[in-house]
């Protein structure tokens, strides 16, 4: 018995016109039915921000010849909620696939990336979610090797499905020699900040925030080791931060109350 | 011999001029040498935003006698980086405290809080960090009853400090009946949005982001049931956000690539 086609839900943080997100569409469109809500501006870092404080729009715009379109004015994860709410009206897609992101969102990019916020949205909504990240951040970005492993990766969780309260984070090295896909954890790495001090034509310091990655873990089961060796990697993400392993140790905590 | 008072950080999400960033402020005098560094408006709902694609603001002020004060026009988490680069200039505090915010920060809204998000940012930065938020969310709202929680807690961390990689999120009840302090993971709850949908003078449609926060998580370990039983909630929280039990099952997929 034949399936019906799934239906997929494509967001990204770099924008509605971004060359990534013609790529994703491009591929989920060989998968079923594409619903794309997308921001109407860039909102790279935006991490897991809502939009409270002031009213949002959403627009249904045509780009790309038979895909349904939205553009809206708010966060990545502003768009996972209007989709969810005002287009899909609770009847929930088979997939959120956000991206394909120009950049790199493995380690601890997951934390500040609206790419990913975007795909843990979709997974706190029980929907199977995957967010796929290049790492190069042009916009001349080739996705093109990209799009057979984006393909078996969303085909395997449509298939599948994923554990509830997960979510998948792939990333894939830049250039034509992938060696394949490897299963991994998120490395203990972070940003060493650096901001740019400036003065403005009025006299006034202003800042602009840079930094530099720096990998403390020598692990080779960790995305950042993948990725340096060539291989897509994979990493399951969930959205319960709870540090279960502390409990004991405060539990023993005297508070003096 | 008498160790020398420890310097603290204070931050949060409401903006520089919120009562409670007042309230956290007078505690933590009590503790050590406070610095401040606040957003200069109000940015609940930022998660873990990042200011990429515009510069930074910050400006050394005065509110309150005997306190070194500065505002900072970025998100929760620049506030953090900022006062990490540009006023410790590596040499860390001893303490990152986030709050009190105005409003609940327990459960899933660990992901979508500034407060919060401000002391992972502390916590990525190896610094014990602390997220403080109470039950109303009003300007009025009534802060003396936590001061003593506060206090005790903070105190706890600066003698003990935190297992690295994590970071601790404290809720309190609303009104004066505290009963005690529980260690707790977070509940598996979620907001179902409700978009509020509205036609503006131009007969173009918007929407504001409403919602309903649904618990359908009965343990009596978590942080929801915690409040709702007048207890202090404490959640040990972590930002290595692998779904370590998923990645078995990834590895026996079979991608056809």
């Amino acid at each position: 018995m034949k399936k019906s086609k799934p239906t997929i839900l494509v967001v990204n943080d770099d924008g509605i016109t971004a060359p990534g997100i013609k790529a994703l569409i491009e591929v989920m469109q060989e998968l079923g039915n594409v619903v794309v809500v997308a921001p109407d501006s860039p909102q790279s870092g935006m991490g897991h921000a809502i939009t409270i404080a002031k009213p949002l729009r959403l627009d249904k715009i045509q780009l790309y010849d038979g895909v349904e379109m939205y553009k809206c004015s708010g966060t990545p994860v502003d768009c996972v909620k209007l989709a969810v709410n005002k287009i899909f009206k609770g009847k929930k897609p088979d997939l959120c696939v956000s991206g394909i992101n120009h950049g790199l969102n493995n380690s601890i990019n997951v934390i500040y990336s609206g790419t990913m916020s975007a795909a843990v949205e979709g997974a706190i909504e029980s929907i199977p979610s995957i967010g796929f990240s290049l790492d190069d951040f042009t916009y001349d970005a080739d996705f093109s090797n990209c799009k057979k492993y984006v393909k078996a990766i969303a085909s395997q969780v449509l298939e599948h499905g994923l554990q509830e309260g997960t979510l998948l984070n792939v990333n894939f090295p830049n250039g034509n020699a992938i060696k394949g896909i490897k299963i991994c954890r998120q490395a203990n790495a972070k940003w060493a900040e650096e901001f740019d001090e400036r003065i403005d034509p009025h006299k006034r310091n202003y800042y602009w925030l840079t930094g530099v990655f720096q990998n403390n873990d020598h692990g080779e089961d960790t995305d950042v080791w993948a990725l340096e060796n060539h291989y897509v990697s994979v990493v399951p993400v969930q959205f319960d931060m709870t540090a279960h392993h502390a409990i004991q140790t405060l539990n023993s905590w005297k508070f003096n109350v």
